[in-house]
């Protein structure tokens, strides 16, 4: 389990394959496959990345869990090709957890919509002070959430005034391919801070499961085949 | 556009195809085609949905715009077999607008979870007070939001603290077959309340542009094919 | 490698996953999580797949090597929630391996389109003269496809002369849950001869790796979740 | 009914949406819609296919009929996001119509597999007699498919005799995002030169349809969003 911002969490949970599942996939085409890795295996998945022949990735398949505030799970959903098991807040009271950033990380924006840049407050006490509001209204919503439950409201309906910092929990499984894409939208300079959090870490296990995968994606521009 | 919820609606935009498509791209596997509904279409159609073959139902498309609380839009996102667009929380500054739920809405939960019912609060009272609390934990976050994005935080920050109440709004472009696992999970006396709403409203659409379709959907137990 | 018909055959490659994944990816909605399967599991998988709760079964992964005629070759690329990676007829020159069935898979058919029934051919004598036809027109075929090759034609336009009972070989990766819809269209009564013999083998990887989840698929009619 | 090939043809059947539901689906993202395409609205297409946001581009659809050989269905299946129905040769009695090139598409391959340059072959009388070649061997197989069908064999297994350069029929559904990635792959001069001819038609009807849509694809390299 690997903290990503504070409360966020990755863990990396199961794995099917390795580059030369990569490689003898592909190599199907010419009825040839290898035991190991040999010389000419990082050559041919460097050529199978760089003319997005992407079948041969999705060989491998990846599993983890996940803790994020809901305002990064939303983006994460987006991401069709890829499995979920969430907890759910219709059978399950949620806790009184929300994503409350590091100092570091409260940022102000400028620029065009569709084209922000985003920088760090530079007033280290109106963040704080920021950071406390948050807090606020986190604390104000979940003891109206608790109120509305010993009242005898159904937890579907009361979770509406919970606030879309709160940690959600999933269970993620996705081929090599379909993360290629996750990683290469999500750990991008103009994604969400939080996202690129988790993906940067998701990055650096699937560079050790893959290593000459990895090194070709990057050499190529962090493209998804 | 149809309210089906107070604030929240369901709009059609477009269709592509109808029962006779459906059943030509049945005859398809026959090599047969019909330029009108004839005799015996609807016995096909109830074959089709009866025995699961369901690709012919994939040549038919809608495209709605629907406008949900984000409790609602987070478990239609969990039908990946589908297109969507979304406002964007990072682009645009949310707007002070949440679900707040009519008086013979606001409901009990009894029995274990994954088996929950659901009754009415029979207590209006209470049920009116219930609904003050949710419209007070909504301002708070709102004036909360407003002052973070007038303290300079970015917006994709400053969002965390809105209530899953607020709403969102989407495009939906879905196939016949597709919508009809949709419906079948959504338009379910165990499904949330409010999404049921939507399901209904969307079920109606259904059936006026694919009326043989529906019939042989209610027929055979609602279950996609 | 299992011999399934002549000459083709199915290989259990790899797998991700098992029933104690499928029981935790469910129980993730209740924020709960076994270490061995306990008692009351098997009751969760078959509430899951009763009523149709199919998220879990996709957290489970299998991965095979088929060796089947291009004729069950083209009805399983029709399943696309899967990973495939084929032989290349423009890449190799394809092998003089075709499909010849054993006598006892010389059959007729009665009844009509949509509702055909298949006896075995009762004249012994006459099957055998039939299965050499076959073999004639394979060879006539392959002699043809080699003497295009000699002369310099392209593979992947001299591959056009080619029989359609060629044998074929691919990996192919899916999940629990679009495996489970594989074995309830292909392993059944009315799916070709062939890709059922396919079929009842994967069935019994399919049982080794997730015996409860198997146990409940044939408990409730082999319909997938 | 255009023809592509001999004997092999797209028509184009439907489609839904336009330049404008494109933009309107992006658009959606900050709040905004067009009632008509407008100054700007070619930018923000320009803008979704450089920076690879795909899903606007998934708001259209089309629908096509396709007539052609089994060596090209069977590549064009390997498209997955897409819906398919087509003539089955369980059900339906094959007719005797094969592919024949014209002399002109008859050619010999030089290069390495996977790096394969195709030239015309040179000597037209040669190319003659293997076009002659390749319609004995679909004589051949097709008096046998006939042979094997009088004598009574179920025509799915009596099938395995035809060659792969038969026609086959379907009916092929896809949105516009799935549709460029088709044509990025198909109409590009490493492709099968009888599936760059359809790929070729196709792109006529996309760039009718999406004529702002078109004009990015070509210009940003026709990549995929």
């Amino acid at each position: 389990m690997s903290n990503v911002i504070p409360g966020g969490w990755v863990q990396f949970l199961d794995k099917m394959g390795d580059d030369l599942d990569v490689v003898n996939s592909a190599r199907i085409s010419f009825s040839k496959k290898h035991e190991v890795i040999k010389k000419g295996d990082a050559e041919l998945i460097d050529f199978l990345l760089r003319n997005r022949h992407g079948t041969p990735f999705e060989m491998v398949e990846f599993m983890f869990q996940v803790r994020c505030p809901l305002t990064v799970a939303r983006e994460w959903f987006r991401h069709r090709i890829a499995s979920y098991n969430e907890v759910s807040g219709r059978y399950v009271k949620q806790q009184n957890d929300n994503y409350i950033p590091e100092i570091s990380a409260v940022r102000i924006q400028t620029g065009k919509p569709g084209n922000y840049h985003y920088e760090p407050m530079e007033d280290l006490d109106k963040a704080n002070r920021l950071i406390d509001k948050m807090v606020s209204a986190y604390e104000f919503s979940y003891e109206t959430y608790e109120e509305l439950l010993t009242e005898g409201m159904a937890k579907e309906l009361a979770r509406n005034v919970l606030c879309q910092g709160m940690f959600t929990e999933f269970r993620f499984k996705v081929n090599a391919r379909a993360l290629m894409n996750f990683l290469s939208l999500r750990n991008a300079p103009n994604a969400m801070f939080e996202i690129q959090q988790y993906a940067k870490k998701m990055e650096e296990y699937f560079k050790a499961v893959l290593p000459l995968t990895h090194a070709a994606f990057i050499k190529h521009g962090r493209v998804a085949p």
